[in-house]
């Protein structure tokens, strides 16, 4: 092993000082020469990116490596670490430093959703590496994981909670019993949760990442558009117990995976609240806590799990590429890099079939679930379970979980349910996994 | 991106055609033109080494390529795949390999937790891969995410299950109230233990694994005799019941943690059967899985859970290192290497502070207890919980947990309880983590 005397140095420009950057910044200074001994490589920061140099910062911040010229810190970069967020000028600035041979470490998941094929084939074309640990799931090494370890394997599924503010919410409404807003409200006083918390309960956040795990894992082109999202903004404490009842702990899952439907392959991608069986590994994840299960054909199920956010595990994510793109530069190589992209197709939901909880408000009398057996029958659904239960004023609330069914088919079967005059109302759809 | 054919070629030796060996070979034929895109170089097999080549074989394995000569197969190898298994020759062979040039990727646990440290020196010097995913937990890809993802952190403390065969074992003794001896027939029924199943039930595979994992998350120099072992031979229905009364699951667990005791700064690592808390991550992890826990600085807590053993899930790991190794080797450069080695001295397990379950059949009449509490605070041990049962005869089973104690004083408590006249023998003594 080189002494540490004798390695080069590489310079490198940190974009953005918010929590991550002040983190990053932090570390590259502090473990200064553990760092070196990992990378092959002395890391100097030559600049910090921000907008405005005179904010009180931080004071592990050396105020004179403070710029806000982005295009001279990127011309003079060896490595360069995004973690300003955006699409522009992140997206400009990245391209600028990959054309000139930097190696880029992103953490940026808007990005990587909307333009990260298009970047992926400049760092391609310019021989240099392109990490972006952090831009999914925090710490939780599962970029790593699909990128590397399974570079010999064929995935087949991905299935993740990747967002741990909704996934606080839920856990709170399902363990301390608490609805939606209240739960919303206790996330945010906590920080787990924004001002405007609509990136996260609306499903935004965790389809960008998962439109980045399905681009990885299967060597697809699929963009933040291509994931059907639904959030869990219209989530009652009534669909948790429910869900409850029949065994079930209801999570905001990513799901992605290969399919073939008559004939058609694809990759079809997609976001939204599923009651998941209470003994299932991801029934386990509490708190802001984020998991992602992937489905390999050689490795089987292999699960990540850890802290999907904040400033610390965040940079912990970014250290760890920093380390291993510093370590190609000294030692001259690449490191891991995609297939070509294969020409699946993103499917719409459309495509997949999974099971389903309906809830409803039925008038409770003699011969309503024959009735509706024979709705339920007449759309080809198949129902494994209905639970009746009375309520008030003459009426009763049914729930049904299906077998799998198509989301058409279990459409028309809802709507021609919804039309009968034994049924109040449709309370909800949801859909069950992991079986 | 190259095409396809521009690549170069990369010659593979593998050593040995086990079930795992077998699989590599399947998937480096099979799936030839992806691993081509993923590596940036074509993998040839030029020979698989095997000690007799007639036997009867599985016939994706070209009879073409198998040899006896292992010393001429690394030779003219560029990667070297070693799946043999054992200490010598293995060891002289990866040495031989590593001196040539060559890249090496291994499964071979018992061979790294004996000269790990002198092996990953030769790679050093020689500036080639030695990569061994497989030998630790299987598919679970925990070697990557201490040794890359975890680069830019600091590791504190790891716990993991890490022998699928004795957490089956246990499984079977706690969902389905077997007992040992039923519990290990099944396993080795269904294949999961050996005729011989010492290696796994002693706890000698385990702590392998967890000299491997101390020696890479401290970058110290830790072997398979600084580990301390208690397999789960002696583990009882009892033990599981007494376990469950409290709110515990019982694993067989590996850990491995930087101490400091009295300004002694070192690794403890050991392997024993412990205590969790029905609802900690580990207690979830059932049949023949394993998981790890990894506890870090900056990224908090991170779980890597999958298949532990089984040839395609390790051929998996095997192959995930080749496309890494291969891909150094077509672009010039190295993947992670160590830090130098830290100073942190093996610290025997008498420096090691944890909770204890002490299980005691004592005589069943009126002031047991104040002389028990009196001899077990005389040791400085302090009693958190004390659960009484009456039994038989005038006796009763009488189950103590403690706080934090020593190892010392704990054993010198336990012998002094034994020499009380109201004891009628000590069951059992075993550790309580995860709290």
């Amino acid at each position: 092993m080189n002494t540490i005397a004798s390695l080069p140095t590489l310079r490198v420009a940190v974009l953005g000082s918010g929590t991550v950057g002040t983190e990053v910044v932090r570390a590259l200074r502090e473990d200064a020469e553990e760092l070196a001994a990992r990378s092959g490589a002395h890391l100097q920061i030559d600049s910090i990116v921000v907008r405005d140099t005179t904010r009180p910062r931080d004071p592990v911040i050396p105020t004179d490596l403070l710029s806000t010229d982005a295009e001279a810190a990127v011309a003079g970069a060896d490595l360069v670490v995004e973690v300003m967020g955006g699409i522009e000028p992140a997206r400009g600035l990245i391209r600028m430093a990959l054309s000139r041979g930097a190696s880029v470490i992103t953490a940026n998941k808007a990005l990587l959703a909307t333009h990260g094929p298009e970047l992926f084939e400049a760092a391609d074309a310019a021989g240099v590496d392109l990490f972006f640990e952090a831009a999914v799931a925090g710490a939780v090494p599962v970029v790593r994981g699909v990128r590397e370890s399974l570079a010999g394997d064929t995935i087949n599924r991905i299935v993740g909670i990747v967002n741990g503010t909704t996934n606080y919410i839920l856990d709170q409404m399902t363990t301390a019993g608490m609805d939606f807003d209240e739960a919303l409200a206790q996330a945010q006083e906590l920080g787990y949760a924004e001002a405007d918390p609509s990136a996260d309960v609306d499903g935004d956040d965790a389809a960008a990442k998962a439109a980045i795990l399905a681009s990885l894992a299967f060597h697809s082109r699929t963009y933040l558009d291509d994931v059907p999202t639904t959030g869990i903004r219209n989530i009652t404490a009534e669909d948790i117990e429910a869900a409850a009842q029949s065994g079930h702990v209801l999570k905001l899952l990513a799901i992605a995976e290969q399919r073939r439907d008559n004939g058609l392959r694809g990759v079809a991608v997609r976001v939204h609240p599923a009651l998941v069986p209470a003994d299932h590994p991801l029934a386990g994840v509490h708190g802001a806590y984020n998991a992602v299960l992937v489905h390999a054909a050689a490795a089987g199920t292999l699960m990540f799990y850890g802290a999907g956010a904040g400033g610390a595990p965040t940079a912990s994510a970014v250290l760890g590429d920093v380390v291993a793109a510093a370590r190609h530069r000294a030692t001259g190589g690449r490191g891991p890099a995609e297939s070509d992209y294969a020409a699946l197709r993103p499917l719409g939901s459309e495509h997949v079939r999974t099971r389903y909880q309906v809830r409803l408000q039925v008038q409770d009398k003699p011969g309503v679930l024959a009735t509706l057996a024979g709705t339920v029958a007449d759309h080809g659904v198949s129902v494994e379970t209905a639970r009746q239960v009375a309520t008030d004023h003459g009426q009763a609330a049914l729930v049904l979980i299906t077998h799998l069914a198509s989301e058409r088919a279990l459409g028309e079967m809802v709507r021609a349910l919804g039309r009968l005059e034994e049924v109040v109302h449709v309370s909800s759809v949801l859909r069950v996994e992991g079986h």
